[in-house]
C-alpha cells in the first residue's frame, strides 16, 4: 500500500449540516428497534408498503405553496428545472398511493418505515433526515381503527421497553365546536387554534394575550373556558364521546386495569398539531422522563387528506413513530441497548499454514448460525489479535496454532471473563451452540 | 364522512418519471431479501453503519465535475443554492467516513442497506431511486478479505435461493500490465480500458474495430491476445496469483468442490467496471436465466479511495448487492416467494354486543405471536367479511357470533381448503399456535 497523496486538494470529510451518521454502536441499536416496531405492527395485522422518496412537489404541497418552507427540492445534473422533491413525511405519499390504486381492499393497513426530509433549521436532537415508522389504517371510519392505533402505540412502546409515557389525545371533532360556543366565525378557528397550540410554549397566560390581540375579552374567556380540563363533557358533542369509546376498547385490547389506562392515555384540550389534514382524533406522545425530546410519535385521522387527488374521501387513520427521537430519547433515558458489535466470535489467524483450518471453522460457525469474524489485519501476533477484539468487544475468540492443532484442540477465550478453555475440535460448534444465547 | 370535493383542481396521483412504489406483495418479498441478505452479512462478523443519504456534493464528485451527469441536488426551499446532492453509491460516503473517524478499530467490517439515487435515463427494470446492499472490510490489504467478499457472494445468492449465478472475476492489477505488454504508453490504459468493457455490448469484432480506431493494428493485436481466455499466466503477474489464492480460499470457506468453484467463480479477461477507483481485485455477478438484467452484484478492491480525504491510504474491498434489480431477476426467474399478507388470523366482527371478546382475542393471539387482525369495515354480514379475507389471502378466519358465545367455542375457518371447525374459545391460541408454522 502506498502512501503517495493522489489529489494535492483533499476533500473535507464533513457532511452538510444538519445531518448526521450512524456508527456501529448505534446503527445496531436503531435497528433493534426498527426490528421491534415492525413486529408490532405485523402482530396488529399490517402490511409493509414502499413509497418513493421522491415525489412530484405538487403532491406534496398539496398544489399549494410550501408555506412551511420546508421542503428539499431535488433536481437532475441532466434536468433544467425540476418539479420533483423528498417526501416531507409517510402520510402524503400514502394518500398519492391509494388515490392511484382504488382497487385496493379495504380497509388497507399498511406500515411504512422510512427517511423524511425537512430543510427545518438544525437544532439539539432535529435532524434534516430522520426515520419515521408510519402505520395507518385506510378506508375505515370505525372508532375500533381510531382504538387500534392507541393500542398499537402502548404496545409499541411496551415493547420498546419504555414504561413511562403519555398519550395525549385531542379530537377536532370537539375544536371544531370552539366558534359556536365562544361566539365567533368559522372562518376565525385557525386563528384560535394556532395560538391554543403554543400552550407548551408560552403557557396559559400567554395564550390569552395573544387571543385577547386577535379577539374581544369575553370571547377569550369562552375559549379558555371551553379548554379547562372539567369543561362540561355534554357541550363537547362527538369528539368527546369517541374519547370514551377508545379508552375502553385500549383497556379490552391491552389488558391494562382503569388506573393504568388513565396515567398513559389523557385527553389533552390543548392539543391542535399544525398539520390541517386532521379531521377527528389526533395523537401526540410525549414522555416525562425526556420532556427535551417534545413529541416521539403524532398522528391521528384525516378522512378527507385522499380526496384531493381522486375528488373521494377515504377515511384514514394513523401515526408516526419518530424513530430517530425516540433513539435520542431512550439514549437519554438509559434504556437504549448498547454494543459495539454482532460479531460472537473472532477466529484469530495466527499460523498460515492453519488458514485453512480456520476458513473451515468459520464455515461451520457460520452454518451453525453463529456471527463469526476471522481476523483480517496486520498483525500476525496473539497479542496484538486479541487487543483487536477487545478493542471491538467481540465476546469470545478461538486460538488455534500448531499446539492446539496437533492436539485436535481449540482453545476458547471469554473477553468479559478472560477465562479460556480447551475443547476439542469437533466441539467448537456445540460450544459455541449453547453460548451463543449469552452473547446476543 | 362527506363527499364534498375539497380542492376544484384535483392533482393527478403520478410519481415522478423513475420512481415507483412497492405494494403489499412486493414489499414483503423485498423485506424478506433484505433479511436474508443481512442476516448474511452478520453471520460473516459485519455490523451495520448508516451514512447520511445527503452529502456534500464536492464528496460526491471528488472535487472534480459529474461526468456521468448523475447526481441528484437537493436544495431547501430556504436557501439560495446548494452544494449538496443525494449519494449516488454507498462506497462514497463509507470512504467519508472512515475519513472522518480514523481511529476506528480496523479491519472495520460493515455493511449498509440503503437507498441510493442516480439520474440516469429511467429504462426497463432501472430506477432512479434504488436500494443498495453493500459489504466492505476496510482497513485490510490481505487477499483473504478479497476472498471473504467473494464467498459472502456465494452464500447470499444460495440463501437468497438463487442456484445459477457467474461471479465474473478480473484483476486491475493484470489490466494494469496491459501496455506493457502491447507496447502503448500508460497514459493510454484508460481510452484501451474504455473499449475493451465494451464487449458485451459490441463483441470481440466490435472491440477490434475500436481498438483499430485509437492504436496501430499490431497494439491491437497484443491487446486482444492479453484477452484471450488461454492467455500465458506467468505474464498476468500478481493479478492472476491473486486469483489462484482467492480460487482456493473459496473452496475451503464454502465447502464447494473444484468443479463446483470454476462454474460460479470464473476469471472474466475484459470485465473492467466503469468506476476508475479499483486497485485490484473486480467482481461482477451475472445471472445465466436473466441476462438481460446485467449485473446484479459489484465491486472490488480501492485501496486509494479514502486517499481524497486524508491523503493516506486505507486499503478497502467490497461488493455492492443492487436489491432491486435482484429482485426484478428473481421475479423473472420464479424463485422470489410472494404473498398479499403477513396477517395469519382475520377475527371477524359479527355482533357489536361481543367487541370486547374480539378484542381481548385478539391480545391473546398477538400476544402469542399471531399476527392477526379485527375486521374494520364497513360490512357487517359474514359473506362480505369472509370476502375481504379472501381478497387479502389471509389464510385464517375466527367467527364468533352469539351462539358461538353461548356454547363458549368459537369457529375456525382456513380459507385455503375452506374446512371449518370450531373449537373450545380457551384453546384458540394453542390452535393458531400450532398452526402458525403452517400460515408463515
Amino acid at each position: 500500500m502506498s502512501d503517495q497523496i493522489k489529489k494535492p486538494n483533499r476533500i473535507k470529510p464533513e457532511l452538510p449540516s444538519g445531518f448526521r451518521d450512524y456508527g456501529p454502536a448505534d446503527a445496531i441499536a436503531k435497528q433493534a428497534m426498527i426490528d421491534t416496531i415492525r413486529k408490532t405492527f405485523e402482530r396488529f395485522g399490517f402490511d409493509p408498503l414502499e413509497t418513493s422518496s421522491v415525489q412530484r412537489t405538487e403532491v406534496l404541497t398539496g398544489g399549494e405553496e410550501d408555506s412551511g418552507k420546508i421542503i428539499f427540492n431535488v433536481k437532475g445534473s441532466q434536468e433544467e428545472t425540476s418539479d420533483s422533491s423528498l417526501r416531507f413525511d409517510l402520510t402524503v405519499p400514502l394518500a398519492r398511493f391509494m388515490a392511484a390504486n382504488p382497487d385496493l381492499p379495504k380497509p388497507f393497513k399498511r406500515y411504512q418505515i422510512g427517511n423524511v426530509w425537512r430543510g427545518e433549521r438544525p437544532q439539539q436532537g432535529r435532524y434534516r433526515e430522520f426515520l419515521q415508522a408510519d402505520v395507518d389504517i385506510v378506508g375505515s371510519s370505525l372508532i375500533d381503527a381510531d382504538a387500534e392505533i392507541a393500542t398499537i402505540i402502548y404496545t409499541v412502546f411496551k415493547n420498546l421497553g419504555i414504561e413511562n409515557f403519555v398519550i395525549n389525545y385531542n379530537n377536532r371533532k370537539m375544536l371544531d365546536m370552539l366558534p359556536k360556543f365562544a361566539g365567533f366565525p368559522e372562518e376565525k378557528l385557525w386563528d384560535a387554534l394556532r395560538i391554543i397550540d403554543k400552550k407548551d410554549k408560552i403557557g396559559e397566560d400567554g395564550i390569552r394575550g395573544e387571543l385577547e390581540k386577535n379577539f374581544s375579552g369575553s370571547i377569550a374567556d369562552k375559549i379558555l373556558e371551553f379548554l379547562t380540563e372539567d369543561f362540561e363533557p355534554t357541550l363537547q358533542g362527538e369528539g368527546f364521546s369517541e374519547y370514551g369509546k377508545i379508552a375502553s376498547m385500549i383497556l379490552q385490547s391491552t389488558g391494562c386495569d382503569v388506573d393504568m389506562v388513565n396515567k398513559f392515555f389523557k385527553l389533552e384540550r390543548t392539543l391542535v398539531r399544525g398539520l390541517s389534514y386532521y379531521t377527528g382524533s389526533v395523537f401526540e406522545v410525549t414522555l416525562p422522563d425526556a420532556p427535551e425530546i417534545g413529541s416521539v410519535c403524532g398522528g391521528g385521522r384525516y378522512d378527507e387528506l385522499v380526496s384531493q387527488f381522486t375528488g373521494q374521501n377515504i377515511p384514514a387513520v394513523g401515526v408516526s413513530f419518530g424513530v430517530d427521537r425516540l433513539f435520542a430519547a431512550m439514549e437519554k433515558i438509559g434504556t437504549l441497548k448498547k454494543k459495539q458489535t454482532l460479531t460472537q466470535v473472532l477466529i484469530l489467524q495466527l499460523d498460515a499454514n492453519l488458514k485453512d483450518e480456520y476458513l473451515s471453522m468459520a464455515q461451520e460457525l457460520r452454518n451453525a448460525g453463529i456471527n463469526t469474524a476471522l481476523y483480517m489485519g496486520d498483525d500476525s501476533m496473539l497479542k496484538g489479535q486479541l487487543n483487536y477484539a477487545l478493542k471491538k468487544e467481540i465476546p469470545y475468540v478461538v486460538i488455534c496454532g500448531s499446539r492446539e492443532k496437533e492436539k485436535n484442540v481449540v482453545t476458547v477465550k471469554n473477553l468479559a471473563t478472560r477465562e479460556q478453555q480447551e475443547i476439542t475440535r469437533e466441539k467448537i460448534v456445540e460450544f459455541f451452540g449453547k453460548q451463543a444465547a449469552l452473547c446476543v
